[in-house]
């Protein structure tokens, strides 16, 4: 079973990612999930990610706000793929963040997902893990199916009531 | 061996993106390169995108500027992971690249790098299939070590200098 | 009857493009709604803008937020002239939706209207039609004549409170 | 003949603006060019607009920077479809000239084009007219056929390269 | 007695413009408050601005949001100084309105104050005007004393409050 | 004969403002030009705006950039007008110049014009004077008719090279 | 016992700043507050700025919003170290604010913290006067820890709710 | 003698941060410079911030550019006051550098000076230093009236010139 983290920069961003977590597990994919600041436990951080390629996670997933360092940090420290979710903030709902982490040096690239995308970090996840597991491209070729067909509904839906 | 794509939406943009070629071959990565428009060959981009994981592509990589709609029309044929280079543009240094990137509807995730990350893709590129292909790592913690001494040389030389 | 075609990227958009639909239809043209998305149904998009000119369509405006490409791609599949309409997102009130849209490559236009702009995408069409249907251009006429009364109505009410 | 009008704000926009009028023209569309300010001659911008579909226009595209206020000027003055092209200025390459084309207000809608897209505007222009004038449907086929294989051939001139 | 006009761009505009009215009466300013529209009824407000000056007034103040183009027609029609509100639009907090009425091309300024900034309208009005009408002067120096006395009765409450 | 000043915050930018001087001259404008710093010559400052209505000006222009307080700062020590320049610095061409100018608290408002707007604030400094100087309405108003007759001229050279 | 100063541009940013004064004091900082403002009570900001060194203060706090000068005038009457508070505005959620602290120029640095950065305004004070005062270098590893120890403690909560 | 460090993220930062050296060497402050990288050796940074203030240094300077995470890594190392300079890079003229920089996290300050202050981020050095080594208050004073000089100077030579 394919193993993935998802790490967070602040408690507070726990409700707008519950759904990452939702959607790896509906992928297969085993999740650990920790609270951990790029700038209050660098240390744990550091540790987390110097290890996380040995101890079995094959993509690890960061999501921070304004100044986002946590993504980048945490790329620093492991050639694991590293997924970046900028999270909404105060200033011009989350350009700091986005910015922050998108723009990385070379060498140290953060895979950048949308402001606030954290379901997408759990579909490119299991996007990177289905080069390994065959099993995963099927179920994202299924859920590509249901996004289809939901849409098809949706517009249905609209034309039965204009 | 493993093998990627890179296509981008225009032959203008391959100054900017030879690097990417180097840097996938150091790694060992083959990679397959490629002009088409999301706009101006949509066909020939869908054709492509829906047949990539069958003909062996197990990453796709996407440059495209300004309104870049390339990397998201891809990522919409495929499952397979697909990186998005922004290309720097005349609005903004590319900020317009970056968002018409970056910003994807839930599902259909871009991993994206930085505004004319080119060499990152490439970076991120080995980093995923390094969870397949074992040397991968190893040659990824090579260059990582190669960057940090080249830090500390710079470090020496300017402390020479002072 | 002139026929125009609404395509809009997701069920949410529905609510802020009503009133293009009625505006449309108080000026006599016909408008076909379809919710449709160019990354999760792009061979439905594809097919539908393939075909839309011999279908007797004459315009068709397209609505969609966030890394927009809605309007770009249907502009990719046809010759008719194609209104993008960047629907209000969480990132800056839709800045990015507006450069998606409307950053278009060279050969590939898209007429773009101001962010949520469903109402001037409607009013847009009955423009475009009017070369052809001279009835239009007096419904214009009147619509134009309206708008200017209920400015003069503004005024006078609020002299009248002072 | 088709008949489309390019007004412009300041002679030095003409530099960006001439790929516009030889698109036009390569369409067989007639086309008469003007400078005329919305704020230094607004008299004759009116006076224009007032007339120009009783003088046989059918499109009027309107070039300006900063704060663009030409095309939305004629805009309010013409129910012809007004096409507003942004031109890049020196605030943010023109983003100021973009949210003062595009931003306009219900009812006065300006079908805007990318910052210093003249030669999108004669496409555009060119799509409009083809509701009405089939030959130019066709000639837009062939321009998007040429478009691709012009893309096919720098594929092909970048695979030579490798 | 002095007189100004405040022409409004809708009449939505009102509620945030009635303390500009309120500040230009309190220092014995007559004012004309009128809803123009330079898209919708763009004639009556080249007439209104045509005329203003031989009309009496010495001031006009101009309030509009978005492609905020109100306070540019009215400069272009005038000599007298033209103060232009920024009105707060749905894009950025207002930033579209603000670029499109400061913006301006040489030979026709408008005095721009800040988004949404219609008290500060007045405010100006009053410090131009006072260099005309000496009495001005005086009831400025008082509202600056006033609005001093009140920064103290703040610093004193605040610190009263710790 | 009417009396401004051009007070500047820097040496570096009196090649963008000679213009202004010179404009302000050509109205008949007297006008003194210093340099002085709201952050490095502060009493300076301070004491030239709190004297300058006794010591005859009625108009004070005021130019810099970046976090650019001069003018603003010079508004809190005198009610007479005060136009403010923002001068084009090294970020966002100048966004950041321009915010600072024009976001005035209420009562003490900076009439600001476009950012690198030397001329502007010269044209605004004669319609202000205006209201008090007949001729220079005068004046003005054959400015206007100049700048037409440039459009004119322009217009016809464009057509000629058709 | 160590003396700073919050001056703030307006009540209304009171209490946003409350929690200022709460880590000053928590740390063993006596700190005076003063509602002061650049434009209305200049002298006063003045007085205070160009006495503070020699009437004890060692670290000043200036919050303030919009164009933002306060902390940037005290700046220029003092060399004792300036610390900035950008306070969230109206306008793209006080990016102004942010820009007119932090873009000073060269001699005249202002430490800019975060937009509405009340808090991190005290830890850096306290971080400033460690440097002469051990005992607070003490304190501060002391709320590190405490920082990290919440942090830990967090990352349970969410595992045991998982 | 006080010390300082200054740490670069790239060498190619050092042509812009020469000055600093300069500056604060102008005070008698003794400073160590480093090239060192948040991402590619994020153990020397660690180790470094870890153990400044036993080391002896009371300030440390971190440069950066882009997603600039050195300034704010370096912080959660240390309780010494750190000032970020955000590199000029390519993106809106390093707004992501500043945002990257100044928008930290509660309890993890970073005292941010303009986009490329590499000069002002020596003279807060100097002012911060100043609280505990009085002679350097007294260099700053000196510093303060010999740009009041210049400035002077400066506006003597426009006048002579007018």
């Amino acid at each position: 079973m394919p193993k993935a983290a998802l790490i967070m920069g602040s408690k507070s961003d726990w409700p707008a990612l519950e759904g990452c977590v939702k959607v790896l597990r509906a992928f297969g994919v085993e999740v650990e999930v920790h609270v951990a600041s790029a700038h209050r436990t660098p240390e744990k951080v550091a540790e987390f990610a110097d290890h996380a390629r040995e101890n079995g996670f094959e993509v690890i997933i960061a999501a921070a706000g304004k100044a986002a360092h946590l993504a980048g940090v945490i790329a620093g420290h492991t050639t694991l793929p590293v997924i970046g979710i900028p999270m909404k903030s105060s200033l011009m709902d989350g350009l700091d963040s986005l910015l922050s982490t998108v723009q990385m040096p070379t060498g140290i690239p953060v895979a950048t997902v949308a402001v606030g995308g954290g379901d997408n970090a759990a579909y490119l996840t299991a996007q990177i893990l289905s080069i390994k597991y065959p099993e995963l491209a099927d179920r994202l070729a299924q859920h590509r199916a249901q996004m289809a067909a939901s849409i098809e509904a949706d517009d249905a839906a609209i034309n039965a009531s204009l």
